[in-house]
């Protein structure tokens, strides 16, 4: 068994080190791909630490793509020379023109669609023969509306393992699309309630609220996310926030704000908290931090989540995990609706998540878009941008904020660069109201070819100078 | 610790009679709602039985509701309070039925679901498979909000074909169920308008109406369908009828009714109707009558259909086709939103239906319906009812009415009925208010099993009798 000294850590912790130690050997091939890690049980105390410190270690070590978990069986190392296979088929691929990127630029960062040749066609055709042959009685019999419960059982799984949340099948509602699920939310808790959404943001929510009827306010915010105060201010009931990586700031809340927000919520009857974790499976680097949905003991927080980021944007399956009270509610005043998912979809996604298919999947995404931003991140750094800009918000998701520092205004910046084929998009449009920062951009990478990364930077350098 | 004397079990087994002790104390309240159940261990050792015993006796109270269990917590008696809620929601749900037949009667009038072994499975996989592997790049491509072009156009040539009408794939709009589209309307035509519905009626478009706060009258109907100098009375700005085969009493709306609602919605601005076409497909006999849209020249009709009864209502495909007036307001208002339906069922319906299948499959389904009602007919003619009873609205869809002269309550037929096996579901029930009239059903008869035909009239006789 594999074993590693952990007497001297260093500044880590525990953890933190034997993570390191990890991934040194997969990257040095010592720990092979496909090779089976031992249980957390017997590897702890071979070791000599406790089974949360391997425990802790696996999750970050999934967390960032180096290795996988089948459920019943076991840890294993990720196969790096499948990535690089997969890679060859999607570099080919890319010659098809794809949604996403306008093919007309040379870069459109306005685009984040995921990349469709990453969709797994093969196993999903094959999930989807084996559902047709094998669930025909299930497939026919009408969904509860809160959606098939083998799919909400397997959810509730998923987030157990990898998010370490503890969820009832029960409290999951599946719905088309988190739009309609917001419309839902809007039905149950009510248009004469103030809804309150980060500022900036995504817009499409005040849309949604508008067309329900339902006050919106646009909230501040600050390094660590939505201001507080200002939710009092504003006499906002139900906050809509994107903790794991606000959208398009990029900022993680950190867990003072989370108990900050939390506590805002238990003030007072009837707030509530929708946690949107729209991009959360697509974090890249930098420590977990536990959802507000996992610390929420006063039930004030409506967790939001959606496949179509990890899956593909055309199958439209979302879900929400409605804390008990409201769940009673749900289930009292918009329990007629039927579910809007079909069954055929809703079957096939739960055994894609029941296999480790999903996981493996998530895996394969996130390691290929770590690898195309760090390759566009590292061009930022060898062209001659370097010590013009700043970028934060990297962390996670497919977007990161690059500022640059020029004496142009961002009108000019965005003109020159649209003229070199380069489309970007800048923070400012993501304001309500409120004094915008200038000459920010929101990089959407996803759909950037990086091949062409160095003439990029390039281009980019010629537009703002 | 709770305890029990496992000592004599009389004929059942150790686990079935820990379960009985323990359903028994729930009900009582001895063991309380949310509370925590000792661990499967402990227990044994408590009761002096292995471990095994009490996971049967778990995983069956598990399975009948009564406890449930949460990850690495343990087990918890089941809140009764949330349980009358699901029960609730079943029960609002069986005033339209949907749910397939319950096995358990000998006869089940209130479903309407269609038999699910009349699905297509053996083509429809087959399209699905082609489209698979021939339509990777457009299944990943984001649909416009209205829906796939290819199926917006290959329902507007089905409908030119089979229905006459003139209709050009723009005007169409996919959506997740018909639910979903109604709750589109509302925010597409406001919620400050008035909302008629006809009484007695499909009662879940008053909860939708409801549930977004816009006012909603229930219209009386005569013999033609609904009253238009009610909607006159009542303020009624947008009217949903279904002219087809009125739901439940079989009505066909004559054509000099339908002039007479065209006049009402002409004669002042912002009136429409909406034309619920749901199961017009099923006409088995009698004349076909224009739609209301083809006849309109007002741009005033809103029409409405839904795959759910053609193709299975699993499958969650609903479209509706709104006049060039409101389809501008659509698109100016309402065009943020993504299309509900996933691209690959999109697709798949598109090439079912260009191809043909669908009309095949359709055919397939008006005889099989039709083969059943003449069958339950000519039962009923042939039986003791003969005599008793008058039938109407027989010539379309899955279900008739069946009027029943007897001296009996309703309520005394119902029940006597129900302790001979069948199921029936009173008129009376579908009205709102008003004077119902009595010892009429709604006879659903899909999934009714037509070898039992005799039986089942004789037993209606007996109930009656």
């Amino acid at each position: 068994m594999i074993t590693y000294n952990l007497t001297d850590t260093g500044p880590d912790s525990l953890y933190e080190y034997l993570c390191k130690c990890m991934k040194n050997d997969i990257l040095q091939g010592t720990l092979k791909a496909g090779e089976r890690l031992p249980s957390k049980r017997i590897f702890a105390a071979n070791l000599g630490v406790s089974v949360v410190t391997v425990e802790n270690a696996y999750a970050q070590l999934i967390a960032e793509g180096y290795i996988y978990s089948i459920p019943k069986r076991g840890f294993y190392v990720t196969d790096f020379n499948s990535m690089v296979t997969e890679q060859k088929e999607t570099v080919s691929e890319e010659t098809i023109p794809m949604a996403g990127g306008d093919t007309s630029y040379f870069a459109d960062f306005s685009s984040n669609q995921t990349s469709s040749d990453l969709f797994p066609f093969t196993i999903w055709s094959k999930v989807i023969r084996e559902i047709l042959s094998d669930s025909r009685v299930q497939l026919m019999t009408n969904s509860p509306c809160g959606g098939i419960y083998d799919l909400r059982e397997s959810i509730a799984k998923y987030l157990k393992d990898f998010r370490g949340m503890a969820v009832r099948p029960e409290q999951i509602i599946i719905g088309a699309g988190t739009e309609y699920l917001y419309g839902l939310l809007v039905q149950l808790l009510g248009n004469d309630k103030v809804y309150g959404v980060e500022n900036p943001g995504y817009r499409k929510l005040e849309s949604i609220y508008r067309s329900f009827q339902a006050p919106c306010e646009w909230i501040s915010m600050d390094e660590a996310g939505i201001c507080v105060p200002s939710l009092e201010d504003k006499g906002v009931d139900i906050v809509h926030v994107t903790p794991s990586h606000q959208y398009p700031t990029g900022i993680v809340m950190p867990i003072s704000r989370r108990y900050e927000l939390l506590g805002w919520a238990s003030r007072k009857e009837g707030r509530y908290i929708i946690e949107d974790d729209y991009d959360s499976e697509l974090r890249l680097s930098g420590q977990p931090i536990p959802t507000l949905q996992s610390i929420d003991m006063s039930e004030k927080v409506i967790y939001m989540n959606t496949f179509t980021k990890t899956l593909c944007s055309t199958v439209r399956i979302s879900y929400m995990i409605l804390p008990q009270k409201l769940l009673s509610l749900f289930y009292e005043k918009l329990s007629f609706y039927s579910c809007t998912v079909s069954n055929f979809e809703q079957y096939t996604l739960a055994r894609f998540i029941e296999e480790g298919k999903f996981e493996v999947h998530v895996n394969r995404l996130r390691n290929h878009y770590r690898r195309k931003r760090d390759m566009l991140l590292e061009a930022l750094k060898a062209s001659r941008m370097k010590g013009k800009i700043s970028v934060s918000g990297e962390e996670a998701g497919l977007h990161f904020l690059l500022a640059i520092h020029t004496k142009l205004s961002e009108q000019s910046v965005m003109e020159h660069a649209m003229s070199k084929g380069i489309k970007l998009v800048p923070l400012s449009d993501y304001y309500y109201g409120e004094t915008r920062k200038q000459n920010i951009y929101v990089m959407n990478f996803s759909s950037i070819d990086v091949a062409r990364a160095d003439e990029i930077m390039e281009r980019l350098y010629k537009s703002c100078n």
